[in-house]
C-alpha cells in the first residue's frame, strides 16, 4: 500500500479557500492521488478530502501540520491530517452470531482492511474459537454474572488498556449505555440487521416477515443515545419473496450485515466518513 | 398472446389438494404452461396459480367453471378462472406528477400491459394532455371547487360508469375516504414515494434527505383505510449519497416509482398476487 | 434551474494545477457548486470538472474563456466552458421500438433532460406519432427506397440542417457508415441491448437465452467505427431466470435500456462525460 | 433442519404427468413443502422439484424409490430422490486467494450450508491455515514438482479416496484436463471471475479494466471442457467507475465471486438445479 497523507476539512464554505489549499499542496510539491469535495447548501458547509502521495512532499507530517495551522485558522477549519500507514486500533464487540465477526477478521487478516485489531469483547464465550484462529486476545464479559454498569465499565476499561480508536458493534446485542455514546461518539460503529429507519430495536426481521416487505436490508451507523438513529454510513438490501420465512430472512440479510458493516467500516478507516450533525458525508471510493 | 386460462387458489393446506387438481386438469387434457404453489407454514394456508393453454383442453371457461365447483367445494377453496384475454379495466388517478401515468399509459399503448384503460381521473387539469396523446377520457375533479366527501363520489361514479376493475392511483396526492378504502379492498394500487414502512405520509423524499438513507425506494401496495400500510406487491429502491439534494432525490425516485408501479401493476393483473391478511403472495415471473 | 458555468480539464498531470485554476477562480470570486477531479494512474492523464455559479462571478463567459487561455496553454489543457442555460440540440434516431424514445421524449418534455430535441429521424414511419405527440419534426429516410449511402446523406444533411450537436441512436437499428462515425466522434450516443462486451451485434437477448446466463443488461456507449466496441459511459443490469423466454427478456431488457441510455445522455449533456482512449471517465451525481 | 425428501424429475412434456406424481404423493400421504415446476417450451422438456415432508409420509426413502419406479418409467424420467438429512462430501480446490475458501467453510461451519467437507486440495501451501482453523485435511500439489498430469491424478486419487460428490473450484487457478472435466460432468463447480461470456480466460478483472465496464461481476458454473463456457448457475455484478484500477476491482470483484459461489453451491446441494443442454434451470427459493 503506497503511503500518502489524508487532509480532511470540514468547515463553512468560503470563495478562496480551495485556492488556498491546493497552493498550499502545489508549493510543497504536492501530488494528488485522490480530491473529493462537497458543499452542503442547506447549511452552507463545506467538505474536502486529499489524499496526497508522501514520497515527493517537500515535508514530514509533523511539518506539514503546523504549517497548515494558519490556513486553517484562516478559515476557521475543523481538520485532521493522516499518515495512510499509521493504522487505528479496532476493538471488535460480538454476541453470539459470527459471520460479520468473522468477515472483518479475514478481511483484515488478507489486509484489505488497514488496521490493527488489539482484542474482541463478547458477552457471550462462543466467539472465542475465531479470536483463537486468528490470534487476538478475547475477553468474555459475562453479563448474566454481573450488572450492565458494571459489565461496561469492564468493557471501557479494556477499550482503555488497548488504547482503542474504533468501536466496532459486530452484532453485539447489548445497547451502550449513554454515558459509553457520548463519549464514543463518531468511533462506534454498528450494524444495525434493518433497512433503518424501518425496524428499529428487536428482532427486525421478525418485523420486517410481518409487515411483508420485498426488500430487506442492512444499516451501518455510527451509535448514539437515540437506540439506532444515528448517522447512517452504508446501507444494503437484498430481494426477498413471499416463500421466505423469517428465517430465510435472518440468513440472506446476512449478506447485507457483513457487506455493509465491511465497507461502512473501511470508509471510516480511510477517513471517507465526515460526520455532518445527523448525517455523514462519505467519500467513496 | 397465447390465450390460456388463469386458474388461482386459496385455501387450506390438504394432502391431496394438488393431486385433484392435477388430475382434474389431466382429464380434460390442459398443458400446464406455468405453475406456481406456495404453503404458508404459519398459517397453514395453502396458494396455488396454474396457467394452462386454452387451445386443447377440453372444455370452454364457463364448462370448466362449473365442473371445477365440486373440487372447490372438497376442499373449501377460494377460487377464481380467468380468461388470459379478457382484459381488466383500469382507471388511472393521477395528480400533477406525469412520470408514472406516462410509463403505465406507453406500456399499455405498446401491449406490455394488457388491460384496458377506459378513462384518467384527475385532481388537476395539467395531464390532460397526456390523456388526449392517448386518446383516453380525462376527467378533472376539481377538489378545491367541492368538498372532499363529493369529490370522491363524483370519482365513484366515474368508476361505476366505466365499470372499472382496478384503480390505479399514480401518484394521485389525495387520500382516499375509508369507505371507498372498503369498497375497492385488493382492487386500489398505490405507488408511494418511499421504501414502506420508512416515511409514511407527505414528503417522504424529504423525509429520507433529512434521514440521511443511503438509498431510496418506491413501494407499490393495495389500499387500505391504514394510510401506506396496506400489504405490499412491489419495491424498488436506489443508491444515492450526500452530494443528492432532496430534488435530486425525487428526480431519482422516479425511476423507482415507475418500475415498482408497473411491475406490481403487471403482476395484478396477469392474477400472479394474492392478498394473504396483510401481505400478498406474489407469482412473479 | 440555477445558471452555472462547467469548466471542463484534460490535461497532463502536474503539480500546481489545481492550485493554478483554483486560484483562478477564487480571484473571481466563483463559488464551486461542485467539483471533481480524476488522475489516471495508467497514462499519467488528470480529468477536472468544475461548476461553479454563474451569479456572482466578476466575468462573463467570453472574459472568463479569453482570461482562461494563458492557464489552459501554460499547463496545455484540452478544456472547455459551458454555460449551463445553453442547450444542445439532440436528434434522436429510431426505427421501430419506441421505449427509449418515448423515455427521453418524456424527461426531454418534463425538464429532466436540458437540452432541445429539433428533430427525429427514422428508417420506418411508426415513430411519427411519438414524434407527433411531442410536436417534434419527423423525418422518415425510407431505407428500402433507397442506398444506404444515399439514406445516411440524408441523415447527414438533416443533421447539417438542425445544427445538432448530439446523436442518440434510440434503437435505430442501421449500423452507421464509417465516416459518419468519424465525423461524429464523442457526439454520436448508442445504446446497446446487452451487457457489452458479451453478445455484440444482431439479437442479443437471443444470444443470452441461448448462453443461458441469469442477468441481462444494456449498454450505453459512444459509436464508433468498431460495432459496440466504443467508449462505455454507463451500464444496467436485470437478474431473469430459466423461466424467461426469450421475448421475457426483450421486454425485461427494456427497463435497463432505457435507465442506461436516459442517464448515459444526460451525464453527457452535463458535461459529467470525458473520453479517454476507448473509455470515459464519467463525473457522474 | 427439518427432513424431507427431494424428488427431482427430468421428462419430456406431458399431460397426465403432474396429475400421476402428485397422485403418488398423496396417496402416500406426502405433505409437499415446497413445489416447483418449469417446462422449456423450446424443447418441450418438463422439470419438476418437490420437498415433502418426511415425517408423515407413509414410505421410507427406499420404498418410495421402487414403488416410484413405473410412474418414472412410464412418463420416461430422468429423477432422483434425495433426503434432506444426507450430506453430499464436497472437496474444496483453492490455489493462492482465500476469500471464497474462507467464507464457504464459515456457512459450511455454521450450518449454512449442509454438506461434509472431507478435504481441501490446493496447488500451493498457503491455504492450510484455513485448513487448519477449520480442521480440515489439506493436501497440498505441488503442480510446480510434477507434470499437469500426475498432479492431477494424485487430485483424481484424493477424490476417490474421499468418495467425494462434488468438487468446487474456489478459484482454482489451473485448468481441469479434458477428462476430469468429463468424468465430474455436472459435479465440478468453478467460480469465473467475470460476468461471462465476457471475459473468458485469464486476468478478467485487467481486461474489464482495459474495455473500460461500468460493472464487473462473477459467475458460477459447471465445469466442462469448454474453458468458462459451462452451464451457468448464478451470476452476481457490482459497479464500479473510472476511478476503480485493475486492484480495486479484483477486490471489489472478490464480493461478487464470493456470493455466487455460495448460493450457486447452495442451490447445488439443495438439488434446486438441473442441468439441461449447456443452460440451467434453477428452482431457487
Amino acid at each position: 500500500m503506497r503511503q500518502t497523507f489524508r487532509l480532511i476539512i470540514d468547515c463553512p464554505d468560503q470563495v478562496g479557500l480551495v485556492a488556498a489549499v491546493s497552493q498550499f499542496l502545489a508549493e510543497h510539491n504536492a501530488t494528488i492521488v485522490e480530491a473529493s469535495h462537497h458543499t452542503d447548501l442547506q447549511t452552507g458547509r463545506f467538505f474536502m478530502r486529499h489524499e496526497i502521495c508522501a514520497d515527493n512532499i517537500s515535508m514530514d507530517l509533523n511539518q506539514f501540520k503546523s504549517q497548515f495551522v494558519p490556513i486553517a485558522e484562516r478559515f476557521n477549519m475543523q481538520w485532521k491530517l493522516i499518515d495512510s500507514h499509521e493504522k487505528q486500533k479496532v476493538a471488535l464487540l460480538a454476541s453470539k452470531e459470527s459471520h460479520c465477526l468473522n468477515d472483518i477478521l479475514h478481511r483484515w487478516h488478507t489486509g484489505e482492511l488497514h488496521c490493527d485489531i488489539p482484542c474482541i469483547i463478547a458477552n457471550h464465550p462462543q466467539m472465542q474459537q475465531f479470536a483463537d484462529w486468528y490470534d487476538v486476545p478475547f475477553h468474555w464479559i459475562d453479563f448474566s454474572a454481573t450488572s450492565k454498569a458494571h459489565a461496561f465499565e469492564e468493557i471501557e476499561n479494556l477499550l482503555d488498556h488497548y488504547n482503542i480508536d474504533v468501536m466496532v458493534l459486530a452484532r453485539f446485542m447489548q445497547i451502550l449505555p449513554p454515558e459509553t455514546c457520548e463519549k464514543w461518539q463518531g468511533k462506534a460503529i454498528n450494524i444495525h440487521h434493518s433497512f433503518l429507519p424501518s425496524f428499529v430495536g428487536a428482532k427486525p426481521y421478525q418485523q420486517a416477515y410481518e409487515r411483508g416487505v420485498k426488500l430487506i436490508g442492512a444499516t451501518c451507523h455510527y451509535v448514539t443515545q437515540d437506540l439506532d438513529a444515528g448517522p447512517i454510513i452504508e446501507q444494503e438490501v437484498i430481494r426477498i419473496s413471499h416463500s421466505d420465512s423469517a428465517e430465510d430472512m435472518v440468513r440472506k440479510g446476512k449478506e447485507c450485515e457483513k457487506s455493509a458493516l465491511a465497507h461502512g467500516l473501511r470508509n471510516h478507516l480511510e477517513e471517507r466518513v465526515i460526520i455532518h450533525g445527523n448525517k455523514t458525508v462519505v467519500f467513496a471510493k
